[in-house]
């Protein structure tokens, strides 16, 4: 491979030749030979708008040559559009701080704006990644700045509508399956009825009380480190970037993003971060719960419950014809389980901050991301190939309802708990239905039976 | 042992004499040996409001005779006030729905009402467990409604004062420090300085934000799911029950309890124990910042980094003379640890909800419960034993200020980075000061060097 | 409350007049007010197997005066036997060393011993708590061997019996069941036969894994770190200590222990413990797959799975009469969930150890403790209350085999995958049988159907 | 892009032209847009295996024309190799049994061994994927099979050697560091000295027991699903395929592979794995304490412990000139995070099966593979960029022994503890040393105090 030589404040270093990056970017490359994980395009693309941000109020407030800020600004759009992503090489597993993916975006900005500026590649001028690039931030502010920036804007952008969307195919069902009667279940077992509308209500529910946690939790994350620099004191940075820094960055993503009422917070701990994997891991708990029943209700076809069909997008079986798996199901309860693993490595890197930073930053945004982007990406998935196709399989539903020995409770203000209990048990010891025991055992005629028990009349409160 | 004889729809069975419970806690008594980890107080507590609000709620809409509503009424408030602790017998691993313990609070009601009535234990009249005390209730909405009153009332009383408490100790500290310049630290590694009083401010930041999120938490916690009865129909309660029975035990707890919106959520999910667990959880991890900091910062005392002087609460140790160890931020880490742990069981539990009902809410109650309690009692603790007592060692303080080779940033912009670094590292390689070496190496002169590097003035946002 | 003063480093305090305990005790008492989760049982009785066996051995090395080795052996038995529990009133929450629970052992055995030689409370003497029932050890050494003699022996004693009792009931159930053919699921749909007998076969082979895994795990914890002293060098004890002392705890408990072949990582690490809570968290997974499969089995009575009877223990429902509820499955899982949350705590705290101590014991202690009585107890109530009374329901094991449209694969040979896929399609999509559809269709006469589609002949490699 | 059409029992679908895989893969591609993680590399290597294994043991048995193995091995040997990996296009959030990535390994070997054969892709001829690359399979055996091949690799390839590495070079530095005495640490607190060496050496305990937990965990990775087919019954397969496949498969890997000994466990379960992670864990929370012991000891370098020195590996800060950063702690910390996040998602995964299948396989091996994957590489990494380079600071050891309070512990026998610990109190006091103060309290003379106090005496047993 050519190389370039570059160098930084250790001495001389050998980069690709076709690389944007610099010297630093390649020492991590080589001390950080671990796994395949590299940072995820949201942080890259967040890592961008930063630069830019910094380097637009750096030149407002006097800090910067405006003409060094032309130059960076259309780079780091590049690196905000997505299209110098090959550049970007390191992994997750690397300083704590992040300072190597940081230098990585401050090289790659200056060498493409070099470039422009008809320098070749490692120049450092006129635009000088620490200097210009970097200027008035430290890796300690900017990095959790962008790990802030790219969480809101993935939650924004990709999570909730997703989630919407499904929230709001499940209402459709509700609504559709309103006059649906049911058997309920707990424990397991048969219990008394509800609608199927009922059910998928309680869903929305969930999914209402899902979109509002998101947003309790993207509050924290509209709080910027930057300005805080090293330590959080601010040293280096003009004391009016803090607070316009954080409005750029507003402005360029049409989100309320607000300076951190505290730095020293703000780089010690990561806590914003912590509260939003709490939000995500409880949406995951309830997209759990739906995928779980949907699944459980579609279980057979002849050997399982039955009462919902799912659409069926695939071969299920090679051996086994005809058989449908509920496979939208299936990776959305595998997302969850990833949420939650995600989850307590968020905890465990939110934990162990020390004095002025803590040091889990890569750790915390990629798994962050991941817990975002799989969640509203399985929220997609489940609801176009899953959930708008669900339809009730109303015979086998009517035949559950009807042969269920817990409709007896609808009996028990008329011949008592005590004979109710002996109807459903008899029912059940011979194989019977309700209505023929209750004849057999001569407490009600089959007319006064069917007056009294009617399913449809026990969805709803009644003393 | 001497023993009654009770009965419920499986037949007779025999109860110790002397106690209030009855047949269905009986059997669970006998059917779940498993540990020994009884429900807590709190929660039964809580049973106790909601059986006492359902009764007045029964009485006022007509379901209940006002005459045993006024024989239960008493009986419950002797459990909420913890005199009939004793006749709690069940522990956590029971039942998925709590029934048993729910049959207990039923049971223990009912006998010690018809104690004061003139009748025998087990006599089940004039008040009966089911009918009366139960009445227009499920376990199924009676229990998780007593986990949320149960948190809602420990995180009002228990955990809020004290993390007040404790914040406003630092924040005490953060102003009594203000003025005491010192060496930051990041990578655990020598940084620019900073004060004392920030580093505070850092923490009292942290926990203004974790007042917020437990408030955030509360508003799903007050969302009541009494009035879904069985299923979440509401079938056998009044239409106007689910409300006013909210509204009776917001009047009886002085808390903004309201019926939850969508009973079917409320009963098949427990997502809003989730959502509290992560902030709990959010929380634990602010506190491990801090204890951790503090133990760090007063390690030593001659061999560690011993900037923080803390209370002496207990010899610390047995061979050692003179040893103070950080105990309360090792009980408040071990605190944090269970919090964490505890967090992955709510997540679990929360997650196996099926159809009408999730299964796992003893062992939901039991951690939500243990997690509110532990970070209300470790803060109430660590501010009492420990963070009042914090005074910095100004000695040490300024030592390791004025040795820091970072005060070399201050250089910069007079000598450069190239000549900062130069004089940084052979200060570092031949053990002296920066000053000593700018001397040496000519670069500047005593009196130059004193008047740049003013790390007071370090402390700030200076471009 | 009378009180007596005691004494230690620190100066007076007063004691409750009754106890046993003294000053260091105490002044925890006072300290760390946080939660009541008290050591539990069977570490208090660890600790009283280390003093003794110390005891025993520094005697027999010379190092300890024979006659007060035979006033502190006495004691310790009491310490064992439990007859002291109610004089060891310290929390988990306390220093992370265990420091006061070793120091509250240390007391009150020293207390007891001198009360029998005629001494008041406090004395001291002729028993030292330090210098003599503490002789040889540090808290740090003797702490974390009473957590692996606990663990070692609750284990042996409680766990591995329940979970070999379980396994051979479930054996014993497998070879009842074995010429029971019922269908298959997968994806929780509808697949190719299998016997019951397999079924209960593979839980037999989970908990056979389960109990080897639980055996190499205990090799960790029959390393004993006493002789390490208070940093692992062994400074103060004898030479022969260390091997004395674990094989004196060997013939004390019946098994076998041996000293740690490391002091420095048995103080500073807590990995054994670990590993130990990881074949835990795996037998509780295994646990959990057993539990779930029996519950959804016996789903229903009619509107579920319904192919397992399973016992009725209590009543199920306070409104539906006959409801039989899988209440030792919700137990168990209930356990599960609880397991792997302890087992989140022990990573958490077993990751945190620093230089030559973990601080964080006592909360690993009392996990990993809760976690294998947990499941012994689990166990133990599931067999006896559940899996010895398990009984196939023939007829609806029956009817679903022969009415599942995947015995259609036996078909394939014959009339080609495209032809049984079409035959399994038509009969659901018409809800009749697959022999009904394939005579309609002319592709095989019902004598040649019943030739071919034989399940019994489906549950065993056949190419 | 060009496409062709390829089709399955569901019909016709568009598959890009240049693509080996074909019609399933493609309905996957398009039904499950749920992030980016594809099948990790190991896994499609396992894969190959698997298909490689059953052509030759099905051929061997009569099972498979031995002309088209002759072709099928070729082009499995090609997935081995990994030059077919473009060609595997799914991620890990599909079907919860791998059916989908079974089929995509079963299309691709087809095709590529057909275009071998002079077919067009697509022709499904000589070679079918399901009749004959999947012969005797199901996803169900053979995607397990695949994940514990993959992992048994992985361990023993990567994992071990890497391990086993780090553990040599710190036995090494055990025995460089054998004769530095130094001061301990427990509670982070000065404590009574230890060697360097036996720092060190407590670490190599660590790692040798990491590598036995391995070496267990690996003895149920190397049972075998393979033979199992759809439910565990081996339908469709050979009476001797699971064995002798599993005898090709150690013959294929040169790894001890064999038939698990009951198939129904092996599809149902995936507790291997579970107990596998329960490893891997542990060996992450072995390796977080050393890599903070090293990033603690190596802090500073002023104004922290400074005991130890590590590579400079690259510049630490852009404004902090001289900053070195423990970066490959921070790596190797935050890859523990990584672990212990994945082993609570391994938990909830494998606690998952439901009858006989278990269907969140992809999300185990993912995860598990990471975790084998990141130990690895973070193993070597460390190894070579930081702990092969660790070298004491000797003055900074030196300093700190002898200022240390803690050696007064070594007056106890001649002063007693009552005036050891004055003399400690006292020389903290005043700042000064044990020495001066002994001297001024007239204890003992100046020779007197040197010929007690000998710190390199102090670091093993001595009663």
């Amino acid at each position: 491979m050519n190389t370039r030589i570059e160098r930084d404040t250790m001495g001389e270093i050998a980069v690709p030749e076709g690389a944007y990056w610099g010297a630093q970017t390649q020492r991590s490359v080589q001390n950080f030979r671990i796994g395949d994980e590299r940072l995820p395009r949201a942080l890259i693309k967040a890592m961008g708008i930063v630069k830019k941000a910094a380097a637009l109020v750096n030149a407002e407030l006097g800090q910067l040559d405006p003409a060094l800020a032309a130059l960076i600004v259309p780079a780091a759009d590049e690196v905000i559009a997505g299209t110098l992503d090959a550049h970007f090489p390191l992994v997750v597993w690397q300083t704590g701080s992040g300072t190597q993916s940081n230098m990585n975006c401050n090289e790659v900005i200056a060498n493409v704006a070099n470039e422009r500026a008809g320098q070749p590649r490692g120049a450092q001028r006129p635009v000088h990644p620490n200097d210009h690039v970097n200027r008035a931030q430290s890796t300690n502010d900017s990095f959790p700045t962008a790990i802030h920036v790219a969480a809101a804007l993935e939650i924004n952008a990709r999570l909730l509508p997703a989630l919407q969307r499904l929230r709001d195919t499940l209402e459709g069902k509700a609504a559709a399956f309103r006059d649906i009667v049911k058997i309920g279940r707990t424990h397991l077992q048969d219990a008394t009825p509800l609608t199927l509308g009922q059910s998928f209500g309680g869903y929305v529910s969930q999914l209402d009380h899902g979109l509002a946690r998101l947003d309790q939790a993207l509050a924290g994350l509209y709080e910027l480190a930057l300005g805080g620099t090293a330590v959080g004191t601010g040293l280096n940075a003009h004391p009016d970037y803090a607070v316009k820094s954080a409005a750029k960055i507003a402005e360029l993503t049409g989100l309320p993003f607000v300076t951190a009422p505290n730095k020293f917070e703000a780089l010690g701990g990561r806590d914003a971060a912590v509260f939003a994997s709490g939000a995500l891991k409880t949406l995951a708990v309830s997209l759990n719960k739906i995928a779980n029943d949907v699944r459980w209700l579609a279980s057979g076809p002849r050997c399982g419950i039955g009462e919902l069909r799912i659409p069926e997008n695939e071969p299920g079986s090679s051996i086994m014809p005809g058989k449908v798996n509920p496979t939208q199901s299936e990776a959305m309860t595998m997302v969850v389980a990833q949420v939650l693993g995600n989850d307590t490595t968020i905890n465990v890197a939110g934990a162990s901050g020390n004095f002025e930073l803590n040091v889990f930053m890569p750790v915390i945004g990629y798994n962050l991301l991941q817990s975002i982007r799989l969640l509203g990406d399985a929220c997609a998935s489940f609801e176009e190939h899953c959930a708008s196709g669900i339809e009730p399989n109303l015979e086998r539903i009517a035949h559950h309802l009807h042969h269920s020995l817990m409709l007896v409770t609808a009996l028990n203000p008329r011949i008592g708990y005590e004979n109710a209990a002996k109807v459903a048990k008899t029912a059940y010891r011979e194989g019977k239905t309700l209505r023929e025991v209750a004849i057999e055992l001569a407490l009600l005629s089959g007319e006064e039976f069917d007056a009294l028990v009617r399913p449809q009349e026990m969805v709803g409160p009644r003393p």
